[in-house]
């Protein structure tokens, strides 16, 4: 296996979604923590029920529905002006602390972003992180108007990149993300942040690692025949470890 | 409008999850209102995901996997005679003290059950419930290989009672599955039982009702020309209530 593309999602991947929490709490103090947890919640819900459903909106749409939702199920009042902050903060995330280091790193390959945005939320967010000519592609699901974990969405890296499915790397902090590329066909890596279990979903991801930071030396490794090297080793024993209950 | 046939969701909907939930909190102290509700959401998220990934598994395996994943995220050991205990507690659950009087009142209407659940699941739960005889049809995803909330789920209810789907009334206690439902072209009653907002799916049910108390004096009245009576006035002041943010 030799990868030739690396393919990021954008949020909690790449973009980290904390200074939207810090307005939450902001906005709402004490209720920040929950609502901005229900939110999310929502967001992805719409994602998939949508898709499921045929009634493709666009994820500005549902990212502001699921706010809304979460809003009214929580009983805090939410005014326009407030949709208009958060919308906003979404467009100006900071990026993960290792992420410029490693992206520096990988330069050697094709990189690209393959993301549930918009892309009237992804042009803006890579430009005011700076990360401007970083990627080859910046692929918004917008135009199949389908969301993730759908095989036709991963398929859009394959045809923008011109470059066999199997010699793709897709990573992900959603680990049903990963799952989704890996079903597809993607070899694959979850960013497990927050120690969590594997998703079972019959498709578990080749690796699991911390941050982006273990991504460069694990590609290397991957680019060889592979799983033989000390990391490859390390990396199985985690892994292992991870999809056990 | 006039309706010919009322289709039911089986689980929240007509059989009360509660006495699971109470296994839980009996397996786990102090855990089980957690572990629940963390396996409800891996649940649904799974049956969502899997659809889209077109990697169907039946909701027998799905309901094990969320019981799998939240016991390993939430760190509670779980053994397998634990997993076969909530797995016998499934398969036993009691309905909604008003269930039997209303379907009762609903008797001149042909009445069915259409679930993710597997047949293996839906058939005891029917029987041990002493509901044989009461539905024309049990009809379970598992030919279909996806799930709610697919339009083709639906079709399989038109399909089986040979009904047009603008005489059929879906009853859920799920919004999103009314939601669904009323995509697909249902008429569509949510049973809110928690007070909920209605989720932003661009296809809000044509009804919101407290309980299945409230459906026999409903469909009485869908059934005449709609929506003119008291009845269907306050259900729409109770619905746009219900709407609003």
């Amino acid at each position: 296996m030799k990868l030739k593309a690396l393919v990021f999602d954008a949020y909690g991947t790449l973009f980290d979604v904390h200074s939207v929490i810090r307005l939450c709490d902001e906005l709402w103090p004490g209720q920040g923590t929950a609502l901005s947890r229900l939110w999310r919640t929502k967001q992805l819900e719409y994602t998939w029920q949508r898709s499921l459903m045929r009634r493709y909106a666009d994820f500005e749409r549902v990212t502001v529905d699921g706010l809304r939702y979460a809003c009214a199920a929580l009983g805090v009042s939410l005014s326009e002006s407030q949709v208009k902050r958060l919308q906003e903060a979404y467009l100006s995330l900071a990026t993960f602390p290792e992420v410029k280091e490693a992206l520096g790193k990988l330069s050697h390959l094709r990189l690209a972003i393959l993301s549930n945005g918009a892309p009237s939320m992804l042009d803006p967010v890579v430009a005011n992180a700076g990360l401007d000519g970083v990627f080859s592609a910046v692929i918004s699901v917008n135009s199949l108007k389908a969301y993730k974990p759908t095989p036709d969405v991963y398929q859009l890296a394959v045809r923008r990149l011109g470059v066999r499915k199997n010699q793709i790397g897709f990573v992900s902090s959603n680990c049903w993300d990963a799952c989704g590329a890996k079903s597809f066909g993607f070899h694959t890596f979850w960013i497990n942040r927050n120690d969590a279990p594997v998703d079972r979903l019959d498709a578990a991801p080749d690796h699991v690692i911390r941050s982006l930071a273990d991504l460069p030396g694990l590609v290397r490794h991957s680019t060889k025949e592979a799983p033989t090297g000390r990391a490859a080793w390390r990396l199985t024993a985690h892994r292992s470890r991870m999809s056990r209950p």
